[in-house]
């Protein structure tokens, strides 16, 4: 598809994407799309009559006034899926609807904006985050270091997606720096008894994830069935879910991760819906209807993965970047709609802005791994491009997290997940 | 003290108390207090000029013009305490201001409204819930069973109060019945290799919890000192945490509990300020500034816990009820304040009306405990009045917690945290 509008080739928001986010830029926040180098403002473009050609939406143009797009995801798929593809038209360049905004500079003015210039914001009012585990190599890569190649892997594993309840307040969008946290560390993991002292964490690390924003709630004690699963998801976004390795080693039995996560989770500011992730589906690790999962979970079609190239980038003070990382989101074991319907099977209430977290995608090979923690093992530093080593994250360190799927000039990406390590507050 | 208003003498909600919660009669939601037998509607109150001899609240009426306590809450500790003691000024017999309400037939009429003629809500817009395990007895019982006397504390236990991020979508107000979840169980849990089926729980347990509200909310990257963390926390609710045990069994390794305890929270509706407490105040399982806690989790007194005899009620079906437990808040081992320095110690972000629960609140001895797992182990059931016996919970059982603090006429209580196990849902 070829736009009116000069969109870069390696642009992650063709005019195949059309992610939505939130923005400022001089006034407050409203509902967006990512184009090229610019964001479409959706709020002044609604109120200049830019959806007087989508027939459907006319009763609805009041979620474009809202500083979340929660109202827009609850209007469900059918309305998503309309918007964008209009919103396509629209800039393509043989739009059947020039008179919008190809030959409207007046509202190409007040609505199109160079993103340089506008800020980002968590797209969504987050209800609930949780935090799955259906990334399988990484799930067997820290099975390793825990318990042996043997019991890699917990008996639960295979038959349900492992989640935990995640921290919501503190997400955080893309470019948002974050202290390094403080904690209780045992600085003797061997003596005894075991003492715990107070320190800056020492083991800052990385989880590189996907997210998916819910978008039409289920009532509570009504579970959403897996062939509808799909349908209560918006999009996707990219997700650093930070890590404190000794915060978490001590804190952690026997309820799970804590105060080890919950100090900042970056998110990629614009959700790519799912329909534009839809060509990219394919087999994961193992098929979405495999034999041995339980029917509540088994999918109709095997390809419930997506080919999403990932990648993992660090940067100190302004040096040059070292890509540590890369992978692939076809490393995950479960897809969203089976995490949705595991989720809810107990009748747990979704509501529309509840986010997802995939767990950390890792892939088998060296180079791989979506932590420092799985590649480091806190004995094989990993060298970047200016000579220095990391086990883990250093003060100043900034990790940048990207995933593209698609070919040049068609490509379906999320940006930059993008966050920089400040220096512990003082106590 | 005495009030011109008939207050039952053994009401939970004496002149002591005044608690405050939402409720909604004929119209909408609104802010309200419970005073004996009656709710006292603040919206209608403060627009008919209730507040008029309250100076200082004069530019915060619009906080009892919405739907939540959020607003309120977050004018901090000092108006809370100067709205509470004006209200108690207001119902004493001998007000300084009669023409208030005393002698104000019309208001009496439009704001004073029965309880059993008003429907109650969830008080707050929760934004995070998190769950701590802070009741020793329980920590230690649970350790118990799972691995035996000598090590049924874990090394951090002592340390810190351990916690897990809970679901906040899924709190409801006291009164609301809850299927019992289907999930997945081992029904042979020493088969190998470990297969599990589909089912409802046949597990289904109780936790008895108190759980406090956060006022005052503090930035990320901003942690709350112990000496502040009590003007954090606008006041209790009674807490009834459903667990699914056999759910929880298989799925918790090893991120902990996740389905086993979404599918439902039951909390009471009024909330205790944290001044109304203050009275109860005594020192718990070990005090609050004992030997060995690291400085940012050592309150300055010792007198940390409260002395709040529990109870638990059980009837099936309209039957005879039978008191289960008696337990007291003073077996919590960590203060709420010690939790809020805890939770932000990382950086972590709480805002107004973030729930804290503090965890299963048992005795040592035989019928003090706050859960069925700990009474009977699976193996000795417990007898109900109407000679039926339990080992968990049926459906039709209906569930009341209660907390009653001070002497009678002068009860500072919870009022009753109810929910009646409805049958699961058919898939």
């Amino acid at each position: 598809m070829a736009s009116w509008l000069s969109i870069p080739k390696n642009s992650p928001f063709s005019l195949a994407n059309i992610p939505f986010g939130i923005i400022s830029a001089s006034s407050s926040k409203v509902p967006a799309i990512a184009i090229g180098d610019y964001a479409l403002d959706l709020n002044a473009f609604a109120s200049s009559g830019g959806f007087s050609q989508l027939p459907s939406i006319q009763q609805h143009l009041s979620v474009f006034n809202q500083p979340t797009l929660n109202a827009f995801a609850e209007l469900g798929r059918p309305v998503h899926r309309q918007v964008r593809e209009y919103l396509q038209n629209v800039f393509r360049a043989d739009t059947q609807y020039p008179q919008v905004l190809k030959d409207n500079a007046a509202l190409q003015k007040s609505a199109l904006i160079p993103r340089s210039q506008v800020t980002n914001h968590v797209p969504m009012q987050i209800g609930d985050y949780t935090d799955f585990y259906a990334g399988l190599n990484h799930a067997y890569n820290i099975g390793v270091l825990f318990r042996g190649k043997d019991n890699a892997l917990q008996p639960n594993y295979k038959h349900l997606p492992v989640a935990y309840h995640g921290r919501a307040s503190s997400v955080v969008p893309s470019g948002t720096p974050l202290h390094r946290p403080s904690g209780q560390i045992l600085a003797n993991p061997t003596a005894d008894p075991k003492i715990p002292t107070f320190s800056p964490c020492k083991k800052l690390d990385i989880e590189l994830e996907l997210a998916a924003f819910i978008s039409k709630p289920n009532e509570l004690g009504k579970p959403v069935s897996i062939d509808e699963a799909e349908d209560h998801i918006f999009g996707l976004v990219l997700m650093n879910d930070w890590s404190a390795r000794d915060i978490q080693a001590w804190e952690y039995v026997p309820l799970g991760p804590f105060n080890a996560k919950n100090f900042g989770t970056t998110i990629t500011p614009w959700v790519v819906l799912i329909d534009a992730l839809e060509p990219f589906r394919a087999q994961g690790i193992e098929p979405g209807n495999r034999d041995g999962l339980l029917p509540y979970l088994r999918e109709k079609r095997a390809e419930t993965a997506y080919e999403i190239p990932l990648e993992v980038e660090v940067t100190n003070k302004g040096g040059q970047p070292t890509i540590i990382s890369n992978s692939n989101a076809r490393n995950l074991l479960y897809s969203f709609p089976q995490m949705v319907a595991h989720h809810t099977i107990t009748g747990c209430n979704l509501r529309s802005g509840d986010l997802l977290g995939s767990g950390t995608i890792s892939g088998t090979e060296p180079k791989t791994q979506g932590s420092f923690l799985e590649q480091t093992n806190g004995k094989t530093a990993i060298k970047l491009a200016d000579g220095s080593e990391r086990m883990f994250l250093e003060d100043g360190d900034t990790v940048v997290l990207r995933g593209l799927a698609g070919t040049e000039g068609n490509y379906v990406g999320f940006g930059d997940c993008t966050g920089t390590i400040l220096p512990p507050v003082s106590f």
